[in-house]
């Protein structure tokens, strides 16, 4: 794998799982139509413009298909490539490349069209902002590492991983604890000293109760711009603010001058648009002359 | 569960692993910010108009969570219905609802959006035609079993569900095999007699070889709509004819009213954007006034 | 592995699951009286006539078991074989061979024994036959992968996999349905246009009637060969036929010769006598005299 | 469940694991002619005499299809029935019953036969005697709970489970060790204090230099009847003695005459034949007159 | 379950996997010795004086056995309770109480030993400290999550529960990245804006540039107090600070009184011994009297 | 890995499974300060003194995490080491072996706790003892395999693995049985002829009983010293004698000389103080200067 941050044992589990998934029964096609001896080199195009990533793990995909498979990453992860770039070549048997096409390219699709989509979301920010495009916890269930990792590839942040690993105070919850100010107090004394404690507020005057309570980060839940200025004002550095709900990304340049310092983008994993890859082979040569295994 | 379509033994490993996914070290903010003893009520409300679906496999993430939680569909898997319509009501422990909220709904909407989409496509056809809208193997890894069924409540109808369950003949296959007719009697020869053999061609001259050897599905891979009305007159019958490849709504009239009986479109899976639905918290009531666990 | 059609996403599960049934708290015998460093030998030998097949999956016991052992396959897979013929020969540690072996053979001598059980009935068709002889779904729980390829290297052919990949309308759905033609028109409209729809009749009036609905293969239950004769004759080629229910290989000729396109035999599978093979160690040598680990 | 000898949680990895290999993508067939709110009542039956065996396992099948199935089973586990016997019923959604059925008949089937096969070889058992039919390791890989809890229920014993429960030193044991002594004493250094050590034996030399030693049970491997007389002799009840190796039916009465405590008897799991079991509906009505659901 | 902290879908996996370590191929004895239709009490018993914790684990092990058992936590999680006390009792078929007895029991003991534990450093701290015991990522493997969860029962608080949820710079990282300051800021540049960053300093001059880096707490690793007294002065509130490596339990109220906000201790989780509990069986009758079922 | 006492197969879904539970979303700390291409060695060092135990492990987790790393054993099992001994070195990565330290140091922390603690109570046997020091089920769930090598490479010995692989009777089995005569007969009824027959007694006329109905082992639960001296002349060699219950380091003499041949001690397992082991980073070498991944 070119690169640490997908970690085997974590993406293992998902590229196995893809495959028995659509192997199925085995690929009576391909075990029909092509000769055991045959080989072939294929290459993964991009067709049309994209930030590139998820390609070691359609490496992992055909490697778990047939180890003897060899696979060439051919760009960095995060690279931005023009249509007709290949992002990767791999060589081996050509039942192998055939069997595996499919899983490998659904994965490193979403994966490319993830971080393509956080790109577009990053460029509309102004020159020298400090704000950053995060993501959220709508991903595609089963798949959040993989969407996690190509929101960064694509130049944006995460948001926290899961229910665990940080504190977001919904309205829900404040209901619930009856008030800002208890649910930020309850929440800083159970949650762990290295967990931030977020508070989501529909109003100004939540918001300063937030801050008097000491939230580490406030979220502003669907206010116009107008609005997240003044929050801006009245925060004064006192807590991190992030502008979340509804964001398009026609609004992504007006919000961040007015300096939120995170924009959240449920649309970056729920909604995206899967990059269009093609896997061209571009040779095929029997080695030996057997004929199918039968 | 409402629905015999969603089998339990197979939903559940997605559900499990979901919430797994997503709960991590547990859900820290509920249990600050919500007494153990609070119970609540929530409704699952369509924010848009959509095609209703997945409502069980909501049902299945809360019950998983907490048996104890009441849920109930509030419309048919495959409705249509209107924005602000409640899909399903949801009664239990607060704890257990809010912190089951997140992957019911990641779930739904999703499920939501491809048969929404699909509907869309199934709108386009002309009245009365035989065409169907199908559906290919471009879905989310480990969210297949789910999109398909989306895809038929959505009106659509499935192709094969993975490579061992039909023969598709693809032109890699065709270049590896030496040729239509060889490929296609080679896959006659070692598929089960319960497989179609489906071959994708590019021309009508590969149409008429396959025809020849005796192909019952043909796929005419991005030809435009005048090749596709001759490749259907060509064939009189002798096989289907499923149209692929580039496919927009756009062309969708234009190809049934040429006459193939299928016309496959990747972009039901592989791009749907999760529809818009969230979960209203109705009512909540403390029973006992005991606090927080701790 | 020397056959692709045993792909290894799907193998490895099933050899990781045996290994771990049979290994227990680890084989105490093997620790106690082979010292660490012994090397070994062994071959695994066919003690009677039989059709090789699954050894691929007994090198990948022994890959599984300690990744530094060398096998090797001595013959083809579905190779007929002489008693005394070497099907396999292993070469490594002493105990990685030892704690491997019954596992190894538990399942080479199943899936010799299904192939070879196939090839006896495909022996008894006539010569020049179209009739091809297939497994059911009547498999062992588990294994049906490596039975169904089996089935294919004793020159059988495979049924449908699974109740997703085809349809196939048995006399419970017929009477569920309301008639042959009701559940046949149901199936086409909703399964897959890559599914073949097979019906199961008990009479000649069924088999008309499912004839007239379009069914693609007719399975004639249970039926004497004068009928099956006669159901040929009124068919003219419009469907597959398929004969099943309770077939002996005294029968498998006359069947043929009858000119079903298939016959189905559940005691492929479901009754299958295992291979006799054993495994011979040819030679032991310790490297070096380092004791036994405690 | 109406044994606690099938462990739920060892159970139900088993039953859920066989049918997501048999569901596949779902039951198209049942989906599509049967409508969804049919009800059916449907019966176990024998269609040969057999030992009764794994009725819960299919009840299990069916309760994890859906949980709102009623099942009954109707006589005990290891009850003697005559051909005709209804074994179970089964009360529910039509669409569940035609769903579980093959899984859990291929599983009770199985169940079936391997108690049915006991049973006859202990009815070959001498009238009073002490010695016991057992099983082998040469199970079914993945089934060995299942096979060795039917070998009980045929009136059989068990053997080691796997090869961390007991010791079991056999020939290449022993040629690694240096000798029956040695490999018996290394044996009982390292064992657990709660294992037997048991020594497989090919000449009755071999015997006394392993009651010498101390084991607890001999294996007399591929001995003829004379020689087993002349073994149970020498042995004068200083270890249990174990005829194995290629024992036939027509052999148990003599062996166990010669006095042996057990004979481990392979066929038991490796050659089994299915019992033959149908399950027949016996009542289908509809509730309400809902269509299928597409 | 009596509590919402543990949820079901992790507890689960923990469970099941417990008891298939344990029960390997069934209870021998108990299936020999006990009936099958008689029943039992029992009560789970404290030994010596303990913080109660894991009890609906182990109620969750019974109902994982046998659902019909009935269960009833007899004392709050986290209760502080005396030699003698009655945990929980436990009512249903005898060898289901028997067969789940020390799964269950490891289980609970692991979990009070662990809150017992932590409550013993807790009662160290000075009266009105804010100082807080923590646990470590030193925890059991596999294990984590009760443990997290036993740490707060007993009155402790959680540190990040893994590697992806807070940012931890320890001095490799710091060398890796030449140096706190930079370390600090290419952490804050790539982590998420809701992780707090932590660093760990061996020194004072380190302290005041993590200070001045901006970090969000400080780790003081093996400081005496003396200079942890200094490192609080400094700090005056830029930070929290937490106290670590190798603290006993003498330690904790003079590094309380120094004013650190937490002190995490490794023991509390790798070094602690199981609570003395046992199962009493408090009553036993039989239900008919029906042998052993075989 | 340096020993087959560990087999792969088993190792492996502990490694796995920890792994996963620490990683949660990735090494966000190392992923920010560490560059991709920096490398480091790392040596495993024992900061007392202590039994060497678990090192393949060790090696197992940082090959699993990356395949590239370079893992030598320093020791071999079961030495014996003083504070400042290296263990084992790790060249590779410096991302990895950052990434992987914390398993890989919990699991062979416990595992050389485990035979550190054994190898003390065996220490405490006189010299030409008969007697054996073993394990109990209270090993730590998921971790039972690992601790009871542990328990042998401390020089002890292991009891039984699991509830199939002996008997062992205890006192609720005996009241459910009706007397120890019918519990030990039954257990000998049913249980393998190669599982040893254990029976625990309370008193000395239980002692009588057990040895009269033929238990092959009698467990004195809970004796005084004196009590275990007339149980040994009592029994003359019948059975084997295990001395069990509330056992101290201090009591082992005298136990032994008692003549018991093992005495049982579950705070082997059950109550183990990790020991303590360091990972020291030796060297550290940019290779090519490229800066972190963003």
């Amino acid at each position: 794998m070119s690169t640490t941050e997908l970690l085997l044992p974590l993406i293992d589990a998902v590229v196995v799982r893809a495959l028995a998934e659509d192997l199925g029964a085995g690929d009576v096609t391909t075990e029909a139509c092509v000769p055991e001896g045959q080989r072939a080199t294929a290459s993964g195009v991009a067709r049309e413009d994209l930030v590139a990533c998820g390609i070691p793990v359609a490496g992992r995909v055909f490697a778990t298909v047939d180890p003897t498979v060899r696979f060439t990453a051919e760009v960095d992860e995060g690279a931005r490539v023009k249509a007709g770039t290949v992002l990767f070549t791999v060589e081996g048997r050509a039942r192998s490349l055939l069997t595996g096409e499919r899983v490998a390219l659904n994965l490193v699709q979403r994966m490319c069209g993830v971080a393509t989509a956080t790109a577009r979301y990053v460029a509309a920010l102004p020159e020298g902002t400090k704000t950053r495009i995060t993501d959220t916890r709508k991903t595609t269930p089963g798949l959040r590492l993989l969407e996690r990792y190509a929101v960064r590839r694509g130049g944006g942040h995460n948001h926290r991983n899961d229910l665990g690993s940080a504190v977001l105070i919904k309205d829900n919850h404040i209901v619930a604890a009856g008030g800002v100010r208890t649910a930020i107090e309850s929440a800083r004394a159970r949650a762990p000293h290295t967990s931030k404690i977020e508070c989501e507020v529909d109003t100004l005057d939540q918001l300063e109760e937030a801050l008097t309570a000491g939230a580490d980060i406030v979220l502003l839940d669907n206010m116009d711009t107008e609005t997240v200025e003044e929050a801006v004002r009245r925060t004064r550095g006192r807590a991190l603010l992030e502008a979340s709900g509804g964001i398009t990304i026609e609004r992504i340049g007006e919000l961040a001058r007015a300096g939120v310092d995170a924009i959240s983008v449920g649309a970056l994993t729920h909604s995206t648009r899967a990059a269009d890859i093609g896997l061209d082979f571009t040779a095929t040569s029997a080695r030996g002359s057997k004929p199918p295994a039968r």
